[in-house]
């Protein structure tokens, strides 16, 4: 048997102290306790629940290593954000595991926590606790966000009945056709590089007032087909979407039609897809948008949910079903 | 520019929901939401603080491929109860980033899984949430623990003064001992197998009741007496530790003193350090023991806190001061 790779030994302070000190005690709100202690101390908003939940990302999986640390760090903490924000609730801090190769230098910490703390700012949360180890293999982050949400108010993915109208957030497809732009793969013009900077720094729909409006949520990561066949069969209906009406920005209707199997299948949109009872499409109809701490949010209709088989279908123009290469992304 | 190495596309459902319904749905609990959704949602018991914590374990830093998976879980979970339990505070429940290389197979993750239960059954708490992901590298886990504790009785590093006694609860020294029997890289004896087994099943003291007792308190992981240094330093005390004193298992004493820096600097110990005022030290020296809901903790006086630089002296039975080649690990 081999023996595991150890830890440098110490005689004085160990490195990660230094390290944690310099680029993360800049991070830390009070229930970090100035990240000196075992545990973070967190006193729940009065009368709320908490709501949780972790994301990975992987170097060579979800980002290059080529890619600016800024935007690597604001992604994750944007990825979790959109959790957040299908539930209908509000950010409250984030824990980060941090598993560093040799080849990070203190220079991409830097910047990596530089973004973090423009993203903390702007989205009204702070650092609670972490941990940092090494690693042989790629850099490896999992951060953990805490939120909130009056109690019964969080919005689930099940909930949904036949009738209900399907909406998203935004728009779809920009994430996706970014990646292809950045992998400069293809042949795809980005001239204002609006398609690039929706990949790097998805916008969460933070602060959607969901709540007394849609009867289900998700948010939109792995390809907006997809995820609607999720959302679908967490409701055990069928819903039917119009290719046609799902909305594109003006950077990505530009490419023509060719690109459209990529916007709807290609995922890192982080939009809010949601269901919405009939009775309350009406209004949402006239004016269709809703406000947020971020401003505005145009929201679209693009489907309804029907009794029938659980999963999605998608119809394009002549009513004719859309058949697809794949419908989205798996993460194993 | 390379291309990440992109997920999977799929047509149906992706692997990793068959995946973690298989293996991780089992350990969910309410807050889980079947898994199902984009986060957990959590009611705080009426009236207490929420206490987190993250800690990550890299395959061949932390652990070895060939270890039984089923103490990998287990280990990285009491690691973290460990963490609640310095603090004072209960386990309520936990999240957990899953990095999988290609290597880490079915079985494996059966095994890990089914550990896992055995441990959140008998320490009372459950899953709330999750993400997994594949990676090219070592396996790495990171596992969020959430705990609640009565507003203010929250115990933190600082808080002692010149005066305080340092106390330990159980034995130190096994868990270092047992890695170096199971790295089968000395000639070490381990007849009965208790130094193995506490390196790999650490016993978090989880319930110590420090509320009222404590002054101060650290879980120690990276060696004794590095983490006495820091529990001084947070004090901004010198801590002076007489090693005949601290408590040692009759498997670490049959050693003999040629191990006793391995005890003391080793880490992986995984014991509650904490400093007791002088009016309250009378009582616990009569009846040197806690009670927890897993039985009375022995605890032992090993040392106490003074004016003076801030660090750690450790003395031999001459009043001698002893030199250590480490005082225990650093993760960076």
């Amino acid at each position: 048997m081999t023996a595991p790779h150890l830890p440098q030994p110490t005689t004085d302070l160990p490195a990660e102290f230094a390290f944690i000190r310099r680029h993360f005690l800049p991070l830390a709100g009070s229930a970090a306790l100035n990240l000196g202690d075992d545990a973070a101390v967190f006193s729940p908003p009065q009368g709320r629940e908490m709501v949780m939940a972790v994301d990975a990302m992987v170097e060579n999986v979800h980002f290059l290593p080529t890619d600016p640390p800024d935007t690597i760090g604001r992604k994750l903490l944007r990825c979790n954000l959109s959790d957040l924000a299908a539930m209908g609730s509000m950010p409250e801090g984030w824990l980060l595991a941090f598993a560093r190769p040799p080849h990070i230098t203190e220079s991409w910490v830097e910047q990596f926590c530089l973004g973090l703390a423009q993203d903390q700012a702007h989205f009204g949360l702070s650092l609670m606790g972490g941990d940092t180890t090494s690693t042989s293999g790629p850099l490896v982050l999992s951060l953990t966000i805490v939120g909130s949400v009056c109690p019964g108010q969080a919005i689930r993915r099940c909930g949904a009945c036949a009738g209900d109208g399907l909406w998203v957030s935004g728009t779809i497809g920009d994430g996706a056709l970014g990646l292809r732009v950045l992998q400069g793969v293809e042949r795809l013009a980005d001239p204002t590089g609006h398609l690039a900077q929706r990949y790097r720094l998805p916008q969460p729909r933070v602060g959607l007032p969901l709540y007394g409006l849609a009867s289900a949520a998700m948010d939109v990561s792995d390809g907006l087909v997809q995820d609607a066949g999720h959302l679908a069969r967490e409701n055990a209906l069928h819903v039917r979407i119009e290719a046609n009406n799902i909305p594109l920005s003006a950077a990505a209707r530009s490419l023509g039609r060719s690109w459209q199997e990529t916007c709807l299948t290609g995922g890192d949109d982080y939009e809010i897809l949601f269901a919405v009872p009939p009775e309350r499409e009406q209004q949402l109809s006239l004016h269709p948008s809703l406000p947020t701490p971020y401003g505005h949010v145009p929201v679209t209709r693009i489907g309804q949910f029907e009794a029938g088989p659980p999963g999605v279908s998608v119809m394009d123009g002549n009513g004719s079903l859309m058949q697809f290469r794949t419908n989205g992304w798996s993460h194993l």
